[in-house]
């Protein structure tokens, strides 16, 4: 048993109807010594996407044992279930709709189900977060026995697409995420790129608009150009230095971007 | 004295001035063990019914001698005055205008009022979240003497509101709550429904849309559709399965709805 | 070397996209007792004022030695550099753009400045507020030899404007800052007014509007009207009983207002 437990939160329940409220209190009390850690409660109604990629962001600077508890899931209820990853590092709890997607990519992990009927608690169907995800992620922490209503399970949802090759080092990308200051993310990894070989030159194009050469910092083109950039996450971004890259090129999550390299 | 307090602030402040750092701040200079857990900070600048709610869903999950910081409050200053509730569970310390209306009605509680004027701290009476009700939390927390500046008194203000039976079984209710996901929360809670006896079906009329049968989860009805819930909360909810109720029914804060049993 | 160190946490990151957890992340990793204390997240994107602003409401009131990192900075990369300011009671870790200002102007103060070639940690160039303010914090908590890497400097940025004295006891001030309820506030602080003698009445002109009377609490005018108050930050601020005063006067942050005493 763990004495201090961290657990880190990822909602996208806003915090002003209290949910996140008393999601909080279930765990503390479950555990008076926990550490609650908020991650997000600003994730976009039913936006699995954004979380997953929030999530992605986070949870590898996190400490050993952390439980990351994330609620955003369109259908609420029984249809969906729930699980468990566990990483060599964490415990992931939450619904099986892909938002571990980025965890299942980079980590080995096994995967457990919640039987929620097996569950020695309260349940109100419409609030799992509360019900059933808190109150695994507080037994997890607590090391009980959850052999009785977890099942190992082998198969998962995940909706992370691989940069399609369309010809020897050109590849059409799409945007997984615009984040808070409009940068475009890209699926599109720093790891993609080590397995090819002679690459010499970058050059992306979006909407006619040609974007040239990956650079590292902000700092090196002049206010409002573009840039190709490695983010932070590892996926290449598009970013307009000191301006929003999604408002210029009016581009949505989901759109098609053309990389040769 | 309780070694690490817990308090849980609730407040209309939003986070981009710095007042919410500046209680924080007060109450972990007091005590330096404390657990300082945010329920929400983002309600509606003077929105005393939401901050009610959001209350309501939170507290009964929090720990033993959890002090529940709540500064939401119109009229700033002197004229209105500051309330500590205490129940058998937690304390509250705010502002006397109606906020802690729920728990009133569901726990057994005791009042008392701040005397501003006896605090021994320096006060500007035009932030009492940081120089009033932080202090007064943390001197309970502390288990100080408070006897000086805490007068036993028997009123206090109150808004909710009992469902108005108009018929045998025929109520109108009010809608007391729009949630972020656009739920529409009504006046009625599950307790009311318990005193009823002969409830065979369910039926509420809104703006001349019928909305049938009380289910239990949102997977129940197809994508789109209104039903009528038992939220979280204990209160009878109207909701969108994958959308917003409050956006396709047009309905606001206060409107009135007519529910036959 | 501090047990529990306290870092409180200033951006302008917003939430949803993971960059905040992954700073927490990193913090509660090298410190695993750290408490961390969220100040604000909401700062409007690149506005250092705003954030100057927020810290400065804030900060007085944290625990002896709490370490605060703010990370909002319209050029991220190499240009600017990152520095360290120590003060009697707190650490402050950011950016050198002037958001420290008002702790220059209040506290005394020493200034070091960040390294970034010397630290002995991977860096991201594109991502400071994780990988080397987090970092340098990290390392401030644990009491390490920072010497290799924190160089003494004297210079820093400030934006702090004085009031500007225009005639005996008539000066023009500038709005420094509009809060989330839409009060104004004024760059002239209480401290500027002790300096002053025979202070018989003041007057406020604002686009034609006359303000008089410095009241100390809301509820002493009538509903809707403007009044002056010295605000919990100690500068003057314009405020509206029950509403906001920039909407109502239209004015922008920057917008010059005459004040006579």
């Amino acid at each position: 048993m763990n004495k201090s437990p961290i657990f880190a939160l990822l909602t996208d329940f806003g915090t002003e109807d209290g949910y996140v409220g008393a999601m909080k209190g279930r765990i503390q009390s479950a555990h008076p010594s926990a550490k609650i850690i908020d991650i997000s409660h600003s994730i976009q109604a039913f936006d699995v996407r954004q979380a997953a990629f929030c999530l992605s962001n986070s949870y590898p600077f996190f400490p050993e044992k952390t439980i990351f508890v994330v609620v955003v899931d369109p259908g609420v209820g029984p249809a969906r279930n729930g699980i468990v990853v566990k990483t060599s590092q964490h415990y992931f709890v939450g619904p099986d709709n892909g938002v571990f997607s980025y965890v299942y990519r980079r980590e080995g992990h096994q995967l457990t189900e919640i039987q929620v009927d097996s569950l020695e608690t309260h349940i109100s169907p419409a609030f799992r977060g509360r019900d059933v995800f808190s109150y695994v992620a507080a037994m997890l922490a607590a090391g009980a026995d959850t052999s009785q209503y977890l099942s190992p399970t082998k198969s998962s949802v995940s909706f992370l697409k691989s940069p399609a090759e369309i010809n020897e080092n050109e590849f059409l990308l799409e945007v997984i995420h615009i984040d808070h200051f409009g940068n475009l993310i890209l699926n599109f990894h720093k790891n993609d790129l080590m397995n090819l070989k002679n690459v010499t030159d970058e050059s992306l194009d979006i909407k006619g608009v040609k974007i040239r050469d990956i650079n590292i910092t902000f700092g090196e083109v002049p206010e409002g150009e573009h840039l190709l950039v490695w983010g932070t996450s590892g996926f290449l971004q598009i970013v307009r230095n000191m301006g929003s890259a999604a408002k210029t090129l009016a581009v949505q999550t989901g759109e098609q971007v053309q990389l040769t390299l």
